[in-house]
């Protein structure tokens, strides 16, 4: 039994040993929304009178608490209360896909103020793409009237894979320019604070997870649209991967594929065969006009039955892709969203039915398979969640208020 | 953007809003093994003084922290020191495998006190097997005079899926009469304690990333024995699924399979094709004796090259299934255990020749494929490190110390 070292046990590694009674915690504790008086903050941390007090004038000072009323006579002076503000700051967010962007602000609970969509191609690269972004947020604070509020952050989600910790991409199949790209250095600097890159699939599951199903403990997104991406929860927390390269359905060998062409240079990836575009050239090949997810979309729901055919076909290919994931993952719950999920039941039932034919029996017994619920807005709304919770952390707003 | 439910957004919901400065607190602060006098952990903490020391006798009450000497003295009276005591309480730990099984007492850190290996068919069923492990600590605590020291808790990994939140084998393949059996109710019986229950191949994947791979975020370890699982860590934390599914690698479908019938009732699994026996059937057809994993381990080590080749092949559809798995979870390190992989690089030449053909090439680009660190002991220790992170979180402390 030698040789390990014990002293290595991250036995702390998931809170901070310090300053576990500081500015940030208390807000951290009043990030509920909930108001309290001094009295109870100070009963509620065990802190001293005094250092409650000296806490809460920092953050009332930074604007990010303020007055939250008188608490109900008893006979004396009433207390005053203390409450979260959360439009002391503005998140600035965007998602952006291969051909549209979906640019918002937010308050500091992440809840939209102001949204808009652009048609943008990420291909144009990222000195034209970023200053697009860059002046929607510019004019969306305007017309909101925001200007006088200070950013807290910025979340962009780009559609390829993204190594988290510096906001770069990392070798993106279809976003030419864009590879190594110091995305926070060249935002940041026309706002001057933290800007968090990620992969947009992970930031919708990220956005689904926390808007619409924070009970979900496990669950996988998968987006169909042009390409085919996925985005892991586990133990509630956004499942990255090493290099920021997980979840990346898309370019997976699909089963039968044979050679077909995909956009990303190699042959028989499941986008190549499953994604909204495939369809539509499988739709071509027998007479239908088609070609894009839209128009496969637009067949489905004029009930053209070829079009439904092959949209379960799609469905089918990529739950035989999915199952092994479902048999090692074993989420409770996959979301598919994404321009071809629009065509409705047809696009899920291909989905479950090969993944209830293929998985193991265990793994699909409490499973759902659900459409998306946050919509064309899970991504922008997942990279704002991912922007409060750093900027909120206890130990970024105490690095802030020093 | 209407519909959502901000209120649901889980914002706090990875730390606890009450007693951030409690006695668990002060503990969990202390685990670290440094020494500390009260103006330190005054200091650090932000408690009042008069908490610091209430919180530190209640500590010192229940053993948990002891005199750590006195600071190096300047002048003044020197101050003394507390210290985590990680001798105050024992953890039982046991890890049974389909054959074996390996149990031990720890202290705090997890770290072993008394070790024994048993011969243990888990087929005997529970009655049978847990009298055995319960036997077995009682002895051990008598050997090494620890029969006088309170058990903080039992950790035990059993071969099969497990509800970890319930303690109770899920559906076990291998394990007639376990199928929802309240482990912790019998064995907590003995000892008056919790009792921990997980699949052995999750607490093989715990005990490697707690004692020997730390740093590594997103790892999965796979056991390659008589039967075939995986156990996968994500952000550090153990992911065991919806229902305690997860990484069950052994029975999804092989390629290539075809109808092998395996001891789960279904065809083609993979740990049909690809574990000990298997391996050793393979064997025998080509005119070699062999039953056993241990028979092709030690053919394979005295230089038999059919032997060799075979284990290799076994290597390689093992890391056809794992392939999609990388590609999809992206892990910085793949950790080989379980007795088959005690044939050394031959197993582990196959398992990477499958990952590097099949995987995603951003996924396998920083990709560690290395041999068990921990070896044999690796289930046992993640027991313990599972009872320990568990038993000395700051509400269990709190809880049992109110």
């Amino acid at each position: 039994m030698s040789g390990f070292l014990w002293f290595n046990c991250p036995v702390n590694a998931d809170v901070p040993l310090l300053g576990s009674a500081s500015a940030g915690d208390l807000l951290r504790l009043l990030r509920d929304g909930v108001p309290r008086t001094r009295n109870e903050l100070t009963a509620v941390t065990g802190l001293a009178r005094s250092t409650v007090r000296a806490r809460l004038d920092t953050l009332l000072d930074a604007g990010l608490v303020s007055d939250g009323g008188n608490e109900a006579s008893t006979g004396g002076r009433p207390a005053g209360r203390f409450v979260f503000n959360a439009r002391a700051r503005v998140v600035l967010a965007a998602e952006v896909g291969a051909t549209h962007a979906t640019v918002a602000i937010t308050d500091l609970t992440g809840a939209p103020l102001a949204v808009r969509r652009l048609e943008q191609d990420i291909a144009d690269g990222p000195d034209a793409v970023l200053a697009g972004l860059v002046a929607t947020w510019r004019s969306l604070l305007t017309e909101a009237e925001l200007d006088s509020v200070r950013p807290a952050g910025v979340g962009i989600g780009l559609p390829g894979p993204v190594e988290h910790s510096t906001g770069r991409p990392n070798n993106p199949p279809i976003m030419p320019g864009w590879d190594g790209y110091d995305v926070p250095a060249r935002v940041g600097a026309e706002f001057g604070v933290p800007v968090l890159v990620d992969n947009e699939v992970n930031l919708m599951a990220l956005g689904e997870h926390r808007t619409c199903f924070p009970d979900a403990e496990h669950l996988i997104v998968v987006k169909v649209a042009t390409g085919i991406g996925s985005g892991f929860i586990s133990n509630g927390m956004l499942h990255r991967g090493a290099v920021g390269a997980a979840g990346d359905l898309g370019h997976i060998l699909a089963p039968n594929a044979g050679d077909v062409p995909c956009r990303c240079g190699n042959t028989g990836c499941l986008e190549a065969v499953a994604g909204g575009p495939a369809i539509a050239a499988s739709l071509r090949a027998g007479g239908i006009e088609a070609h894009t997810s839209a128009d496969v979309v637009a067949l489905v729901r004029a009930g053209n039955p070829e079009a439904g055919k092959a949209v379960r076909e799609a469905g089918r290919t990529i739950g035989e892709v999915l199952a092994t994931c479902v048999s090692m993952f074993n989420p409770s719950l996959i979301v598919v969203g994404g321009t071809v999920a629009l065509a409705g039941e047809m696009l899920l039932a291909g989905v479950r039915e090969a993944i209830y034919r293929r998985s193991l029996p265990l793994a699909t017994g409490k499973l759902r398979i659900v459409p998306s619920q946050a919509g064309d807005d899970a991504g922008v709304l997942g990279a704002a969640a991912m922007v409060v919770e750093h900027v909120l952390s206890p130990a970024v707003v105490d690095r802030d208020l020093a």
